[in-house]
């Protein structure tokens, strides 16, 4: 089979001819209807040699952490409820399934995952950047119904990392409040719907250029600002000088951090998503009070299962642009490029 | 002045003249701008003379529980802040302002207030449906600002009775998940724009006639059904056979409480809001487990804040029929009637 | 091997010898250590022939829902962290495993379970009272360690059911609150040490004798009263006139519901555990504004963890009486007699 | 009367000769019982000039936010259920009383305070270190009943801020977690009870010699751990690897807040009380995922409430050092010096 693979630390992804490999016992094998890029491929791409072997990724490593995919073949001791044909998600965030968060669908928080070498597809395990992946526990397969994968393969990550950050924010986004979202790409423009369909915030979005905030515009956000100097301000007026009762950095990078942190309300959430490389310093002083600073990874499988709940009902809609497996490496040239409109899938 | 005042147990309401009273020290002394016309003043006027008596009522009692005015003049003592000309809505659940709960502003449940006497307006004490009213303490007056007094005075009552039984449920009301809304009068109907404006869920509404259900479709409702005998397995199969994640009863009589109870989920809110003088039989296998069932009273002073700031954003909106002081006798008989259609409101 | 079992309705329970069951793909053969008794036993015992029957109970029934064992042998597809020789305890409500409630480990409200015939051990399915029982899924066990099977199999209900619904009351049982306890036996005199253990709640505990009470008293109730005419009324001196801010009725007959209906304070929990065929009548003025009442089943996976998490810390400790597999029929003789001081564990 | 009073910036605070003030319209006169001493009271005399003055602190000032006295009159308009002889606590941090954060007694958040130049007593206002003292406003006053002043003073600052700051995190500490608190003092041995009282935590306590630490077991602390290079391991290890899952900084400079920021497990709590010049660098891969980082500022009327009920119960007990007002200099004295176990106390 074809697969979109890192062969060398520093080099471009390869498109590669592989065996179909075999489910062993409790794992299932998917044939791939979709497979989402994103910018944390990007960020292990582009680990220095040292530090990408010390974190034991492998070498090589089929790319791809958001999946979907048609059951294609069971291995010994799945649970039988699940069948041949079925349509499916990979919840990505492979955990233990026994200590205390994963007990209550956290994987993305398991306690043991580092301990006994459990990764993630695409992120350390094989992904779904080919024609077929294996995934090791039937309980990481959420069904998809009537959802059109391709449409819908990135609320698996796009979908479910801004989900489980705003989810956790509902309790200060009731009436009166403001959310202020800072990047409206792949992740952005997905949080900006879920905002609207689940708060009763008024939502600022931000970005850098008009193209990215029309989008924005396009997708709910009330109001719309180019993250400039000024932007600081301009939500401050907007918020009737209270500052925003949520921050949602979808970029991670300095100016976005130093823009959420002065921006924030008393009493506010302030969540980074993306790995910009930034950082902000929290002291006395530098903050409101009582504003919690967090940085979440990814979601919960009962998340996942309301993600593409919201789908269904319509509330969300991912933007998306299209590859072909074979021009999976243009795909990461768009995306490094910052020209895709929402969110690249590779449809094998 | 004139004042709309209920004279003796078992006679309809007579519209008076009576002096215009003054604020005493720390009071404040309004001119009425509007005042809403409630089903509680009826459930008041039909008590017996026995329950009247015991319950403290006075005679004469202005009415008006829902009040909105110009601040008139101040009694010694008032925080200095508040201005006459100041346009204002009236808090009506009075309490002590010092016990526990009054501490968090849920005079609603003050523990203090039946021991000391402390009655709210048009309940107890002289209410809103007169030229002037007094109003017993600053604290209980939000600003209105720009907001039409006409419009939204019914928000005092209409308003923050359903937000403050919504509010409580919005956790049981994210992604995936369904509310049912019984009864789309006075209260429903804005209870129907306030689960639109701050949940996920997907809103079923039920009244007795399509004229009663036209409104419930025009303020948002997602499905509206006639409460009749097929409407529990309506619901049944409208929420995929799990039933509703919360019921809000603002009819509150035996059989749309039967109602509420037999579509209520696993782990889902029940909340009667009406006063209908129904029941429930709750034990071991009459309800889904973990359903929380609750009997809500009005709601606190910061639940008004943002009732009124949903109103600004212009996510509620509350149909009004206007009568004059002199015609308020005629809005009781018209409420009495069932023939209005969203809140009636007095207009002095 | 001997197991305990109800062979035909309306008789007793008896000893008899069947074979070793087999575990099949994905199931788990235990070796049992320890197994316990539960008024639910006797409840599904005292069904009329017609109940048992439609509710698909099957004959013969090896009675135990509470149960600890040692792995012994694993089915195929097993998740090979689970090791021939571990300890471990059942998490009895199974479910489906896929649904909403099971991904977050609320199996106890699984949505499937029903339309699957899934059934816990001992309540459907073949359980605990016997040398050896078949686990379904290797999910349904959680490591006991060092914990002692006979001292803590009871956790698995009798801590588990009591666990869970006082953690849902937990937010209303901070400084300055008070928790009634009625029925100190099997759940009641676990749910004591769970209030003191994690709660700020003065405990105020009700049974029907001084030798109840006594139990009560040493595992930590600040109040104990006995459960007659006069509790209302102390319950309410006690707390200052307020009522209680959380009441678990461990018993859920007629009067022991009306006693907790009475006394629940303004926004407090009144949470129906036993199931003593009794209800409420629920309506305007029958019991204080917002005070929510429930009727729960069971618990979560992770409450199972978080339960022996605090028998571990030596937090909790059940009172057993332990009987031989022989005398298992002995064991639901006392039961039935109320002699029983603490809980009833069958020892293989 | 004598008052304690800071006079000139960078000098001692000096007892000095000063009129009883009148209260004026709606405020109150008490005739102060004790008055505790703050670290807060040292951050704001070592402010230089500059920014003293840029922070409107006024010159005199009466040192003291934490105090206790004896209604001795009522200026007008105030309500009459306030008497003159009661004993009560200054709630210190006043607010507007009208905003959103005021109406739920949030009045530490007031969004108004700055703009109207409300400040706290001893912190802007004059304050409690006087033999009388002015409230603003009779809302601010919370009835200490039985309770003795000298003994409970400190609760309304060095009791009321950790309770505020660990009641949000009162949900992540239920059954099998771990609390740690760093610094000991004032606030810190008061934090330790407050854990023990209302949480199911295991409480490890931090401090930097032994005399410290023998203060901590005395109030409950179940380990306790010199702060210094291999305390985070110790933590680590006590916790079984996974953290902490709430931490309180009571001191806030950079060793311990880097402490802190190390320890914090998995979607823990990092709440940051002490004002000790320090601040924690933020970001991706800098701490556990999901740690909410905060900084609150004292807490809210209920709170203060529930403090004192804690107190009322036993459940927590301030070490206290009393001097009389002329030895107050003393008492600033001893502070600065690290030498006080527990609180100081000024008793005029």
């Amino acid at each position: 089979m074809k697969a979109l693979r890192y062969v060398a630390v520093g080099q471009a992804p390869e498109v590669v001819d592989i065996p179909i490999p075999k489910p062993g016992p409790g794992q299932v094998l998917l044939k791939v209807t979709a497979a989402g890029v994103c910018h944390s491929d990007d960020y292990v791409m582009n680990l220095p040699e040292k530090d990408y072997l010390e974190q034991s990724y492998p070498l090589p490593l089929t790319l791809g952490h958001e999946g979907a995919g048609i059951v294609h073949e069971l291995g010994e001791g799945v649970d039988s409820t699940l069948k041949v044909g079925d349509a499916v998600a990979v919840y990505g965030p492979w955990g233990c399934g026994r200590c205390h968060n994963c007990s209550m669908g956290m994987e993305n928080y398991c306690t043991n995952a580092a301990a006994e070498g459990i990764r993630p597809p695409g992120l350390g395990s094989q992904g779904s950047m080919a024609e077929y992946m294996i995934v090791d526990n039937a309980r990481h397969l959420v069904p998809l119904g009537d959802l059109d994968p391709v449409q819908n393969v990135s609320l698996t990550d796009a979908g479910l990392t801004p989900y489980h950050a705003i989810k956790r924010s509902l309790p200060k986004l009731g009436a009166g409040t403001f959310a202020v979202v800072i990047g409206t790409g792949g992740l952005g423009h997905v949080g900006i719907q879920i905002l609207k369909a689940l708060s009763g915030a008024t939502v600022i979005a931000l970005d850098v250029n008009d193209e990215k905030l029309k989008l924005a515009t396009h997708v709910g956000a009330d109001h719309v600002l180019i993250s400039d100097a000024s932007a600081a301000d301009k939500i401050r007026e907007l918020t009737g000088g209270l500052g925003a009762n949520a921050v949602f950095d979808f970029v991670g990078a300095n100016p976005t951090m130093a823009l959420a942190q002065s921006v924030a309300a008393l009493d506010s959430d302030v969540t980074v998503v993306g790995i910009g490389g930034g950082a902000m310093t929290i002291g006395f002083g530098t903050i409101a009070y009582d504003a919690a600073v967090r940085v979440p990874y990814w979601g919960s499988r009962s998340e996942l299962i309301e993600v593409l709940d919201l789908a269904r009902a319509g509330k969300i809609n991912v933007e998306v642009q299209t590859y072909s497996l074979s021009d999976g490496p243009k795909a990461y040239e768009d995306l490094a490029a910052n020209s895709i409109r929402g969110r690249a899938v590779i449809v094998p």
